[in-house]
C-alpha cells in the first residue's frame, strides 16, 4: 500500500536533447523509453515518426523532388462529376506530391504513382480522403493550406502505428531521425512528442533529496 | 519548447505487483526502470535491496540461524569501560546476529566473526556504530528496538549501492527476491521502494485520451 503514484501537471521545457538519453525499449508497444541524467523520457513514436515523415516529405514537395512509386496495376476510381472537376483543376499540383492521375472516361481517373511513402496503404481510401479536401478555388493561400493538410494526412498514414514493437536498432534510428527534424518536439497536428519526468522530482519522491 | 515535464503530487496505491512490469534497465545507474500496462515503474535499487537483506537476516536472527563468516585474522578492537561493559553485556544477543566478541585483556575484544552478509564490509566501523545503539538496561523491549536498528543498519550497510550498474539478470534477481519479502513498498526506514507512473495519466498527456 505505499507504492507512490505520480500526479502529473504536465509545464513545457526548452532545449531537450534527444541525443542525451539512452533508450531502453517500449512501454506497452507504443512510447519509447529513454533515459538520462535528467529523468525519464517517454516517446509517442508514432507522433515521432509522423513528424519525420512530414518534414521529409514536406520538404521534397516544396523541393518538387518527391521520391514516387509507379504502382503495378493503375487504380481505377470514380468521382461525382463535381470531384472530377476539382481533381482535373488539382492535378498538376497533386502530380508534385506524387499522385500522378490519368483522365479515364468520363469522370473516372486511373492513379498510375503514389508517393514512396505511401506505397502500401490504401490508395483508394486516401484518394477519397483526398478529394475531401481539395480546395474548391485555386487561391494560392487556401492552396498552399489544404495541400499542407494533405501532407500531415499522410504522413500520420504512413507512420508506424502504437501498438507495435520496435527493437532498439529501430529505436535508435527512429529518435535520430527526429533529432534531425526542425520542430522535434510537436507533431504537425500540435500534439507533444516527448514526456519527462524529471531526475529531480524522483529523487524527492525517493527522499534522496 | 512543447516538450511537456511531469510535476508529481505521489498518491498511496495498494496491491501492486512487481512480476506484472518488465525490467528495462537503470535511470541513472541508481533506479530500475520497468514498464508494463499499468505504467513505468520505478525502483530505488538499494532501498530494494535493503528490504530483502533485512527480512532475510531478520528471520534468520529470529531462528538464531544466522549464517556466520570466521575471519581469517580476528580484528582487535579496543573500547572505553563503559563500553566495555556494554559490549559484555550484550555479548550473547550480539553473538546470535553473528558478531562473536571475545574479552581480550582489558577493555578490548576481538572480534571472530561477523554476519556472512557483512562479510566485505569495515568491521571496526561497524562495529564502532553497533557499541554506540546498544541500550543500558538488559529491559526486553528496549533491547528488541535497538537490536532491530542494528539489523537495519547492517542490511543498509550491506545492500548496493545507487551509482551502481546491474545488468538485466540481476535486476530481474533483485526484483524476485525483493517480490517475496513481506512488506515489497516500503524499506525499513520506512521510505518508498517504488514509484508508478501511471499508464492513464501518461496517454492524457499525450492526448491519447
Amino acid at each position: 500500500p505505499q507504492v507512490e503514484i505520480f500526479g502529473s501537471k504536465p509545464t513545457p521545457v526548452a532545449n531537450l536533447i534527444y541525443s542525451e538519453f539512452e533508450p531502453l525499449g517500449q512501454l506497452d508497444r507504443s512510447f519509447i523509453l529513454m533515459q538520462g541524467k535528467q529523468g525519464i523520457l517517454v516517446v509517442d513514436q508514432h507522433i515521432a515518426h509522423e513528424r519525420v515523415l512530414y518534414e521529409r516529405f514536406s520538404k521534397a514537395a516544396k523541393n518538387k523532388r518527391v521520391e514516387v512509386q509507379q504502382l503495378l496495376f493503375p487504380l481505377a476510381l470514380e468521382f461525382s462529376p463535381g470531384e472530377a472537376e476539382l481533381l482535373a483543376l488539382h492535378r498538376d499540383r497533386l502530380e508534385e506530391l506524387g499522385l500522378e492521375l490519368e483522365l479515364f472516361g468520363k469522370n473516372e481517373f486511373l492513379l498510375r504513382s503514389v508517393p514512396a511513402i505511401l506505397k502500401n496503404n490504401e490508395h483508394a481510401e486516401i484518394m477519397r480522403e483526398i478529394v475531401d479536401m481539395l480546395p474548391a478555388q485555386q487561391y494560392e493561400e487556401a492552396l498552399q493550406e489544404k495541400f499542407e493538410e494533405i501532407l500531415v494526412m499522410m504522413s500520420c498514414r504512413n507512420a508506424i502505428k502504437v501498438n507495435m514493437t520496435l527493437d532498439l536498432d529501430q529505436i535508435r534510428k527512429l529518435i535520430s531521425d527526429l533529432e534531425q527534424t526542425e520542430m522535434p518536439y510537436t507533431c504537425p497536428h500540435g500534439r507533444p512528442i516527448a514526456l519527462l519526468f524529471e531526475m529531480d522530482s524522483i529523487l524527492k519522491k525517493f527522499l534522496r533529496k
